[in-house]
């Protein structure tokens, strides 16, 4: 197989499907992952997974992606809107990052119109579910060759 | 006994009568989790309790708290003004939240004003020491039954 | 009997149970002291109402009870958020004042979000209904001993 | 007669006529309550009248209007900017309110450019002078048919 | 026939019954534009009607009725909220300008509370519906006499 | 006698002397008006006086000292920040104002370094205790004159 | 072919390839339109394009759009910023619009970190040049479907 | 003759000498046409003058000039405050622009104080009337020299 | 003769009587200090008095005044509203402070309204035109015996 | 000669073409002066030069100015965005003044974006080095005449 | 050896050398904690080393430093600016802390110019790279002692 | 001797030791200089001291230094919050500057958080005393070589 990218998920993803369903459905964590592996295999792509609800553990994972990915699809959730921490490791890392959402965070709550991520990611797809990791895997593909 | 609540303090409140003591006095978190296991053996509501200083533990804390109490009792302290991440778990977890705060945040610093947790909340406690616990834990009795 | 406390609710509450069942529930002003006194009666404590649309009545309430009670519950309703007239009161009638609310305020519209009481109160109570004022009752019973 | 509409007035509307002419002309409020009366006649509404310096007042009169009235037409003047009571008043009170200003509000200044009532009203219309009571009334009138 | 008015209906209005029913109902701009020459007739005054996307034509249409029409209705919709150029043309154009909208702008959206209009209008109406032109039209009357 | 000059005090003025004595000394309302009496007397001009803690009570004595004083002096103490009908009240009753306060309202909390009263006083005087109602009573001599 | 889409391009984008390289590359607006007919092709989408350098033509274009097309794909580029009309025309049509920029808005000048667009779009791509219009299309399909 | 350059005038100019002449004065648009092309004569440039109440047009009109243009001297009058697609068009068109206005803006209206145009204009004239074109002639010599 | 007070003026004072008539009326500052001289005389008081249209310089003026006098007057117009140095300097002289201004800086410009010098004065004496300064005189020797 | 017009440059400019020549070149600011006196000569116009790093050495010239000269070209460098006393002596001083920057301030850092001066300046001219001089003279020719 | 400091580095440090090396250069954290263990030993204090990304781990480095150390040098890098849970872990700690930043924070980005650790540390010092861990532990030793 | 760096004290610093001695203690600025010249020594770099309260003279010895030093350590007191034109005089010297403040300049009030100075320094040491005298000097020693 050829590249290989990280998929990293922020806190509360792990709910998905039990959480909130009236915005996002009941697809959960486990079937977004399958749909973008699959689709990672139809491209060529290795896709690894990471989930957690620690900010620093997305900082660490961000740090060790460089050492054995081309690129990082990144969905940290509500760390988004509050974390320099991420900003920085995105910048240190040297991969190209794509920021995901699977809501439109821009139809939401005030406080979710900001991200410190944007601003440090090579591009941002936000309102389209589970699809968008598939969109982003595209998106990087397009950008690692 | 009847119902189960958990009672989750957040950041540096491990070091409670130690700290500042001319804002919270001398009392400690064990005291004041010996007085809230006390009043809850009088109403028979079963308590446990849970500290850390690590915001995703809190994040982890209330998403385990679904699936085996009723409700819970959160002083998320320092985190209460940044956490947008505790904010998507209460409202995630699904449970009736009582935020609590041993002193009056609105006569503290400016910054101590916002809470992300209040409008996710059901009700706020705040400014009466260890006795906002016995009080959040009235008010949660009255929620569920 | 022992000590006494006012319990002072301000602009519209007297219409409470007819305006907007939504939020507050089909309760009346008259049930809440109801349970106020009875609750008052269990732990020794006289409770005296007092209710207006007047800023300047609530104001004179306040000052008033300086010579007859050990401390006031305040539910200032509309003048929370605009009146320093209730801000100076409360802090020259040298009693301590419990701040209640019956919804969350904080989840409410932003202009429901400041409250100029807030900071000369001893604590605050909201989202809990009528159950807040047996609540303030607790606490200030705590205060006042 | 038909339908009855109370038409309320503000703090210092009863010096209309002798104040700031330049603004508002020499016409008195007596001069409007003739007016709007004699409009009202011809459209087959009753129209009561009410003026008061106290924003307590303008409360009472609100929340009494539900009792007799089919709807309110509100100049608030300066509390118009300053007052949550009239706001929560107009939505307790169950009836259309029409907010009424004699002159333009938005060309004077930035503190009157803000209305507490305008977003509980039905509608605003703002200066036309005494019309401006004529133009509330037949907007009343469709509404309450 | 007596004086002339123009009746000016800016971008998206051409839609009118189509377009977010839950906010305007189904009256159509040719409903409304009919309602308005009825009674235009009915008080002797001839309406002419305009509507346009374009911000442009508004100026335009604007600078034009100074020409050959006594006062301007203008229901600016999304441009009232941005357009420095329609304010410039109200000032130039030395007619009378009557701002309407169909609904309560300052119940909706933050950004449509904003108006580059109202400061140079003679006065404004708004949350009437369809019946906002005919008060305007009544309005403009008495302000062309 | 000659002149004659109202001295109007606002909210919680009553209690001087028993109100935050750190701020205000021992004073009492009662010798305010003493000392100013006397120095009325010494300069020929009558003093009258008026307190309240109604807003609209303000409102009413402004307007009504059109008729038989020639100046006002006001110490609107709370409704200093949050009036805007005192500010119409004054630019309507066309006497001269002296805005005063016992304390240096600009060392403070920050919400009383606003005044609506200033923009239509004709002078302000604060900081000088007592003082400062004889200081406004020169200047107001000095202003009818 | 299966469904339509049109591709609506704003202001200045007609200069691509010539404007800021730097930002934006060397791609011309027609390379962009054959890569995202190429790839309709491909998913059985017919694309069509329209681009203007008037926020009007813009309007009106996707007010057409409801009769012939099943989605927008929107590049509004300056007038994301400042147009309140387009808001309204993507609301009133009735059709999922993906927002699209070629370069990432969010690294780029402050005033381009708003969009009046996003609030009403089924999602937002931003950052991968003319790929951006390709994954929109998928993403359209998606929605489509 | 020599360079050639455009004078670019935006809503509402084509009025000037009819409007708000207490500003602007009697000259017209014609004038400072006339006034502008004979100081373009003595110093051997050649002046093309374009005016238009359309943003688009205006626009249009910059990206064009790159073809037969050595500069822009561009008085976008109310869409200076408001368009960020002339911003655009001024950075893409790489034509040096001299931005210039009638009035001092900066001694009118809040709104009028922010331009979108300065950043990417060469430099700024403003405040001289129709001298300001004959300046900025001066000034557009001088750089395209 | 008995305390020595210093009168310190800041730039643009000199000018007095030929600035901006229409605020300040004709007296010059030789007439103020005389009017303050006499007064100083009657009560008193002796009275230095120092103008500089440097910043610097006033702050050299309150530095020394600690060592041979009892108090200040200080006007120091422009730079009440940029200057921290004069803050600081007032802080460290230990000398009572009043701040003067001729007129009421609330009716005028918004940057007029902030004061670097009130929040460590004494107290705030304005509007009274040259009066001020007595009534400055009279409220420093209350403060100073 | 004719009239006199006095150039006044403001802190730092002494080191020009020394300081920043990626912003300002390597002209000095006797090259400026020499320009500027060039022209002077050409158009009849006598022209002093003065610069100091003193704010109030900047004023004294603005109020001196009046008794010799016919206008002033004033380029206040660092002091234009932070000092009320300019703008103060401007209006005192009763002279057309002419506001030059050397460069385009609008488009370097946000703090050079306000301008104590431009309100009160007759013109303004930025971003055209020394240039602007020669322009600021003209304009200032045309006014004075 | 004497006293002890521990020294905390936060997110992202340990990848220093190789993150952003234009703004840190290329020396390493290890380089740094050689460099500053060996100024502690020359100046007989014994420095302890701890880096973390998980904010809640420097949270609880603080609060354990107490038992053992006598002060601590704190670079909290991105927590710097989004921590209240540091802020209130230095509060409660006891121990003088020194903020510490290798780069210039104040030259960067506007989100980095607020930290919510310096009104709670000792002292700041910023912009020296490595050396100002070396300066810091100087200033420490002066506070200790 | 070696290097030479100059030490440029600003407004009010001449008055240390006496001023606010519970902020700065009893130390002078003679103190400081001796402390600063005897590190001097030391390390081989000449101390130079210079102190001003006129804002201008601080700019032109910062101007001058360039030509007799190697750097510059300035605690440039008030004028650090407002001085643009020290901003400027730093960038045009082209020497190292290092910020000091005696005091922690973050724990104070509100408006001495922001410096115009920081952004321009190498570096900022703030909050220990006559220490961070030394340890500027330390820092700029580190910088010349």
């Amino acid at each position: 197989m050829g590249k290989s990218v990280i998929v990293i998920n922020g806190p509360n993803l792990n709910l998905l499907g039990k959480r909130e369903p009236e915005i996002y459905g009941s697809t959960t964590l486990a079937d977004i992952e399958a749909l973008t592996r699959a689709h990672g295999e139809n491209i060529d792509i290795e896709t690894i997974f990471f989930q957690s609800n620690q900010e620093g553990d997305l900082v660490d994972a961000i740090q060790r992606a460089g050492a054995s990915h081309s690129g990082i699809i990144l969905n940290a959730a509500a760390y988004t809107h509050t974390s320099v921490a991420l900003h920085d490791a995105i910048k240190a890392c040297g991969l190209p990052v794509i920021e995901v959402h699977l809501s439109n965070i821009f139809s939401r709550e005030e406080f979710r119109h900001h991200s410190y991520i944007s601003s440090v990611a090579a591009g941002v797809i936000c309102g389209f579910g589970a699809k968008g990791y598939v969109l982003a895997l595209d998106a990087l593909a397009d950008i690692i060759d």
